[in-house]
């Protein structure tokens, strides 16, 4: 593409050699010519080879052969370089695949020691890699690309153009039990489902429970990363974000537009109201409502509150020589 | 089955038309006709479309068609399920699976690519779903459901009636090294062994560790959720239960009947004795004696102390504005 | 191998009878004839039936048939009993694999079920275990084994002697997204690579993501434990350890010789300098500098500090109580 045709396709202002033919991208540090690359901190720019710089309102375009001026720098670039990386597609079923004779599988790519069992459908363009396990009654839509060794238990739903990275486990029982007055625990019914709506992305490792008599759902646009755990009857809205090792349980209910740190716990019942952003480490109680707004530390608190009470308990130690003070004052 | 024969069979009293049929079971709130539920908070209850309602004592039942009346609703709710709910059971050894001529796998299924090594047996009515991989010298009860991609490595004995959630990993080397002068860090020997005895149900991606010269062993009737990590030369008692990512270190001895949140931390060498209760991300310093009773935070302490020293540093803003204005009334 | 042998291997000093033959080791409690065994901590002791002990400088040997004095009884053991216990070593390339003709595969062992993708190079001595699934461009050197089920995406390169844990997944896409003026996500580019260097362990399920445009890397001689999370753009040092459930998030350097605890989590762009020890469940701001020392607590401090603040904490109810005496006595 030429850089005229980029400046077009993200929207921005080509300065320079519009014509300047680009073919891959790269950071600003290891972009040579024929790269596109983007500038995210000017105040630390010391130079690039790049062909092209998308760069921010206001930055001086002269130095490079050719630049793209754009608001978001960063979305920008990611959005070509989608575009100029045409990700490997993958083709055909493989010879040791087993499929069950009653599903009905027009995936693009079946790889290979894939079983898929009855009554499952996976739609078209889709690519399910080597060693992932697929239940009876499995629903897939098309364009979703499941990695290695994954397991999709029986009756899970899963949308279009969703990722599913290798090793992550979706539709295993909730972790629900009743105690009897003998002090034994007799599992509570985990028989209900798991929906994962369209463009979600999860990560490595983790994994997304059943419903215990309802559903777990993921909603549209949702990005889960590595190792996180959803457990049983859990709504996640759609657009967003959970960062790795957070734990989610029972029935928690995430709306539309959140963003959830890394290594965050949440009791059951929780609800995380729109537009909430959740520092990693935090933990919330059970039942808890959180506003939007941002929330930090155990049990959470908004981040301003919790601020100001690290600060305070940082001058506990002049607090004490000053109580000192006053006593031996008073004396 | 009847009405009257599930209250026989959970040991309540049948109320109403004990001849109602009773095919399966639901929440409240979407259970219809032919379905069981269960009231957990009469306080709330606002109607349902149940034949049939488990109620706890002194509930009024004369609203329903037929109510079942007992102590603990949630508990007969969940026996019930699982007898109404005959679980899908699978039968067969695949021909993709790979078994070792010396091995005695009388299980009545092996999936798809299954592996299992030489000297291993495998008792009957268990089943190893497709993916799982089973070492050397492992012995395998009755009654277990192992699910895919699971790896058991050599040595590892398991009990009967197990529940071993995907992508579970029992077995792997113990996490200990001894650093050298040079600093370099050699293995300690890992070559212990894992015993999970009868009736433990583990989630998914969880990681039991071996003993490094013993064993790690979990105890009958305990159940693990997701991503949990155990390590090595731990010993979990029997009927406890602990939630997902909390991460046991090495030669930790949890007694019988203990609750663990999820997240929490324990430090290597830490004893807690029968009943404790753990609350979420607490953090348990190494070779603590954790006693019965409630406890939480990092360091832990009882529950008690933890929410009265929280609300002291609640406090610390007027405690300095109070000593701000001793010091003025002192000048 | 005789005492006196194993004595000038481990660099010791035999007393008692140096011809003692040991074929095995164990620990105190359950060494028997022809072990050897090793004592940690001398206060302790109360007796073991092993033929050979090793113990610490001043320790009195008389009471054993044979001992080895040593500086580091615990590293001398480990490495005798690397030598005493050879590992079985597996072999052959199972008619199950799937190996691209284009790979070039010189390892001892490809186990059941295994994927080889094409442009891949596996190196001598090295074993991969079942169910494993290696990806396009993938380089991994000689003497390393890799357990059941895990996964080593595309473009990977691990060294020698290395040993990953089953269910562990190399080179998942890393969590970068950029957020648009609607609220969705879309993926940056996550295009690099990961390099795990030689004598590098990672236990069972953890996750190493690709860099987004550079490298993810692992320094020679590290060992990561079960369940951690290594995020795009890491940089770990040479003879780190990290434990379990540790969470590193993009870009973070770890520089050599640094010891990691579990739980802990790093905020992207930390630095964490050559011969800090972090505690458990610690948690580190972004761009935070870590110096060398002992660090504990979210936001971390120097443990000194920390213990120091938890004091202050315990004395609230205290100081509470002088404050409410010191305004009786100014009324």
């Amino acid at each position: 593409m030429k850089a005229g045709e980029i400046a077009e396709f993200v929207g921005g202002t080509v300065s320079g050699n519009g014509e300047v033919e680009i073919v891959s991208f790269a950071d600003l540090k290891t972009a040579k010519q024929g790269d596109i690359t983007f500038l995210e901190r000017p105040e630390n720019f010391s130079g690039t080879n790049a062909s092209c710089v998308i760069v921010p309102n206001g930055f001086d375009t002269a130095q490079f052969p050719a630049a793209i001026t754009v608001k978001q720098p960063k979305l920008a670039f990611a959005l070509i370089a989608q575009k100029l990386r045409v990700r490997e597609t993958f083709s055909g079923i493989h010879e040791t695949a087993v499929i069950a004779a009653d599903s009905d599988v027009r995936a693009s790519y079946i790889g290979a020691s894939v079983s898929v069992a009855g009554d499952t459908q996976i739609g078209e363009s889709t690519e399910v890699h080597d060693g992932t396990r697929i239940g009876r009654n499995v629903t897939i839509g098309t364009g979703t690309v499941i990695h290695p060794n994954c397991v999709i238990y029986d009756n899970v739903t899963i949308g279009n153009d969703c990722v599913i990275h290798a090793g992550t486990i979706i539709g295993a029982d909730g972790f629900g039990y009743v105690r009897d007055a003998e002090g034994v625990y007799h599992q509570f019914p985990q028989v209900g489902t798991v929906v994962i709506e369209d463009n979600v992305e999860i990560g490595a490792n983790s994994c997304i429970d059943r419903g215990a008599l309802g559903e777990t759902r993921i909603g549209k646009g949702t990005k889960i990363d590595n190792l996180v755990q959803v457990g049983h009857n859990v709504n996640i809205g759609k657009h967003c974000v959970i960062a790795a090792q957070t734990g989610i349980s029972g029935s928690v209910v995430i709306e539309d537009g959140c963003v959830i740190g890394g290594q965050v716990g949440f009791g059951d019942h929780v609800t995380v109201q729109s537009g909430a952003v959740i520092g990693s480490q935090a933990g919330i109680l059970p039942g808890k409502i959180v506003r939007p707004g941002v929330w930090w530390g155990t049990p959470i608190q908004p981040l301003d509150e919790y601020k100001r009470q690290n600060a305070h308990i940082k001058s506990l130690e002049r607090m004490k020589a000053e109580l000192k003070e006053i006593k031996r004052k008073l004396d």
